[in-house]
């Protein structure tokens, strides 16, 4: 093996496929980054066994050939490496790199003994996503999944095309997001699958700056769904099981509906949860027609606070206490000029959403505190 | 007690006392905060028994008074509020703090129970210090201290003032650094104490960014040194012992001097360490008079590496090992256009200075490595 590629080139790559190297595994061998030397391109490829990552660089490969050495040290010696062309030699499963004012050598392992990776056949049936919707989406979807392995349902994100209309939704059973997203539909017609919440976050971090479509394919016999840029493909295990009917919790109607900034909320919960014994308090907000909206926490040794903000406030205002958590990780995640809540009483599932969007909901179930 | 002070001011002189509150303590009330009342200002006061800080903070006080609160409750409280005018008062130990939008309780302890403060007395001889000169050189001579709690000595910053100059210098036993700055002094004369190097280094940042100049002053009979801006007072336990004659060790003639680019050499040891197995790996350091400096490393299960930078060698080269931490340690803290590297023999204390510097030194003991 013979090649020679610039470092930022090189950097990316392995940027890219680091996501998919374990930090620990029963399989020494999974801790390399495989490189494989083609015509024009180097190959790099990682794989914890749920998820693979393939990737090409462009390079001059004067001899093909293929390796595997530490991820981690190949990826923190090119991130560290100024601006150069990297010439690389395999030698007796020694990796020599040379660049203008270095020489390296890491010890290899042959690439025999490396896992088989997953190919996006050429005749896998897929739809195309738009890389910037589908990774906004993603955003404001995954945060809501458990990651508590005992219900592994929850632990990831349900996908659902139908009719050209492809919906994302995670759960942890006390909140729900659900974005919906338009997509080209393909040959894969209407479909639902469970992705790891885990692996789909890392597959938008991959996709969110790539300009061109993804095309999303199925592969039912290996259990595997594959999202796929020119240069690169991520294939990542199914979860078994059937997702939870959730439409039927999604409530249709409220007695309350109240209005305001998003930011202002945030400051306000932020400010409320120092008084908080941990991050899953619960925060009592009530409403006053006039048009205020009160964020309060008491908590007996410590002390209590309470912060006002501005608000729309239509209905017959009650009081209602959120999982402090919850409140946070929504407005961390979502962005928007002013967002809308509907409420139909104090423990039923409360509708959250970005006031003029109508493909996003979140529904967060209220909790119930002493004396309210 | 009640008063009335701006977020901003507040938030600065919780940030400078927070540095003395223990992070877990047998003293159950020094978590809090201590806060007094004054006329025209308020005094806020932390302190972990080593290290005592006290600071002012411009307030309209309507009812002079005192009380202690959580620390940290109050410090992320104000530095999580929007810029504001923040009024006080306290009611049965509870202190009500209320802003423009937010009203909070917090729950306070007498202030009978916080330990009795140090004082700079009127009376105290002192030297004056420039807070810049001073933290510039506490910068580069204390991360040469040692971390190590068996030989106390060791952990602490020496300082000697005699004829106008103040000595400061740390040593681990494998490396110094010493510089020596000027002081106007004051009534108080020559004097050599030991201050932990950790309570120095909080001293420096707080001072950093004042203006006007510190005030030393010794308190031999508490064992106390004491740093006093206008509104800040850091008093500090002195260690005991006798720092040891390090100026022997200094070498005087060298067979062997490089100069070279601090940035560059930076660089290649930063590369280089990616091949090590830990942070105190040997790096071998070979010169070339023709101009050039190898810096390399060899790891048995890993692979090499070697980097070479330009550098103007005078004298017979030889090879010398030394321990990566010392020199990203010395790289990382010592800013300079271009270091000059003086040695006498590859196992000798090996000198390392800014080329154009008198007043600063640092000494590594190289390290002995197989093979060479």
């Amino acid at each position: 093996m013979k090649f020679a590629c610039l470092q930022e080139n090189l950097a990316k790559g392995l940027t890219t496929i680091y996501r998919a190297v374990p930090t620990k595994s029963t399989l020494p061998i999974l801790s390399n980054v495989l490189l494989i030397a083609e015509e024009g391109r180097l190959k790099l490829s990682a794989t914890n066994l749920e998820t693979a990552i393939t990737t090409h660089v462009g390079a001059q490969t004067e001899e093909p050939g293929s390796t595997t050495v530490p991820a981690k040290l190949l990826r923190d010696f090119v991130l560290n490496l100024p601006p150069s062309t990297i010439n690389a030699t395999l030698k007796d499963d020694i990796l020599n790199l040379t660049s203008e004012k270095t020489k390296s050598k890491i010890n290899g392992v042959s690439s025999d003994d490396y896992p088989t990776l997953p190919a996006f056949g050429a005749e896998l049936p897929y739809v195309e996503l738009n890389p910037i919707a589908f990774s906004d989406a993603v955003s404001v979807v995954a945060f809501s999944a458990s990651t508590d392995e005992s219900r592994p349902v929850f632990t990831g994100v349900y996908l659902n095309l139908s009719e050209e209309k492809l919906t994302i939704a995670a759960s942890d059973g006390f909140r729900l997001s659900e974005k919906i997203i338009d997509v080209k539909e393909g040959k894969l017609k209407n479909f639902t699958v469970i992705i790891p919440a885990k692996t789909i976050l890392e597959v938008s971090k991959i996709f969110s700056g790539s300009e061109e479509s993804i095309r999303f394919g199925l592969n039912e016999d290996e259990n595997l769904a594959l999202f796929k840029s020119e240069d690169t493909l991520i294939a990542t295990r199914i979860l078994d099981g059937q997702y939870p009917d959730y439409k039927r919790i999604i409530p249709t109607e409220s007695e309350l509906s109240v209005e305001f900034s998003p930011v202002e909320l945030l400051e306000a919960v932020k400010l409320t949860t120092v008084f908080a014994k941990d991050n899953t308090s619960p925060i009592k907000i009530s409403f006053d027609t006039k048009g205020t909206m009160k964020i309060g926490l008491t908590t007996q040794e410590i002390g209590e606070h309470q912060s006002e903000i501005s608000a729309q406030v239509e209905g017959e205002p009650f009081e209602i206490a959120f999982n402090s958590k919850y409140l946070l990780d929504f407005l961390n995640n979502v962005k928007a000029e002013r967002i809308t809540l509907k409420s139909k009483g104090k423990l039923t599932p409360c509708l959250i959403k970005p006031t003029e969007t109508e493909d996003f909901i979140h529904i967060i179930m209220p909790m119930q505190v002493q004396g309210s």
